[in-house]
């Protein structure tokens, strides 16, 4: 774990404790991410915190709009490119409408993916110039940055034993090939080496439970109100 | 007119003949761009030209649906970074659907708005930064240019005169103001004193088929095959 709790107590002093917390989960698919939110959320609420949960793309009706189209598995036709720019539309309003309004609220945000996972995906996995990327991200978010990001890592055939597991519909999104996912977990991982005071690797193999009292415990020692 | 023949004929000796033609009709709303493709299009067809009309945002099943949401007037909180961005994302689709495969097969493609569009309305209409609205039309459409780009121009008082006369249902984007639909028109002429060899102004109040007797000619002596 890359996390280095004395950096995350530094930042925790910088921030005004009236306002919210923006938390990020990332990771591949199957890597556990609902189920820790879903487990955190409860345990931060159950305190008193006001908590709001998130997913991208989405969390607005035009957010939800774009989804829509992202995941329509009628959208075989659909170049990188646009894909992409669809994402940072989603993004760019739910950042506007909901994220920055909540945060001033006072609530700490959690959400499904943020930013992170367009390079990690679009970038690594798609091999889109990340210059193109960042320039993109940069107008989506402008100043809204994570103060954590929790990225659950696992093997790829974990993942994938995982997903096969699972009894649901598959999306466009989901007919992606070994090697796609393969360079997008090493995207994700070279994403917290370079910014390891804010994206913190969790071992997503542990069992549930085990991962959750980390996850909550990071969160406290470096997010404290 | 800013036309300047010999440019265009330049350009013209330097197109392999088999290839197609993209020309681009820009203007405000009222502006008169739907008939003068009509019938530019109805007479190139009558001799014998294949003519594919598109217009933006759409043009293709993903692009219609970006459409969709753009003028869903349900959609008044979507931010001008949102719109910004959804129209990029149809036009990325648009130009690798379609209209490169189509002018690779030798047609004539005409569009009814394309990136000039974005300029004009969301940078000088909606003062987003130009370097941004710039960077995200290359991403869009790369190396895909217009060979030669109409712009219909006239004062926005006469555009208003049409519109209030048209009986159609208004969208989210007809409820702008006078002052960004002429912030608009003067980013439309700033953009063809950048590029006269591309962009030719027609003075959009002349009588329906004198302008259209000119685009033609503009069209014959410029990209004749």
């Amino acid at each position: 774990m890359l996390y280095n709790k004395d950096k995350l107590t530094d930042r925790q002093q910088n921030l005004p404790s009236n306002t919210g917390r923006l938390i990020t989960f990332e990771g591949i698919d199957g890597s556990g991410k609902t189920t820790q939110i879903e487990l955190l959320s409860a345990r931060l609420a159950a305190e008193g915190i006001p908590v709001l949960l998130l997913r991208e793309p989405g969390g607005t009706q035009i957010g939800e709009a774009i989804r829509g189209i992202l995941l329509d598995k009628a959208h075989t036709s659909m170049c990188i490119e646009t894909e992409l720019l669809l994402f940072a539309a989603a993004r760019a309003q739910l950042v506007r409408e909901v994220i920055v309004p909540e945060l001033d609220a006072g609530k700490w945000v959690i959400c499904d993916r943020f930013y992170d996972s367009t390079i990690a995906y679009q970038g690594y996995g798609r091999q889109i110039d990340p210059t193109v990327i960042r320039s993109l991200n940069q107008l989506a978010v402008a100043r809204c940055r994570p103060d954590i990001t929790f990225l659950l890592d696992l093997p790829v055939d974990c993942a994938l034993t995982r997903l096969a597991g699972r009894n649901r519909l598959k999306d466009r999104l989901d007919n992606e090939s070994v090697s796609f996912m393969q360079r997008t977990r090493e995207g994700y991982c070279q994403l917290a080496k370079d910014e390891p005071d804010r994206i913190v690797i969790m071992n997503a193999t542990e069992p549930e439970e085990q991962l959750a009292e980390h996850i909550y415990h990071t969160i406290r020692e470096g997010l404290a109100t």
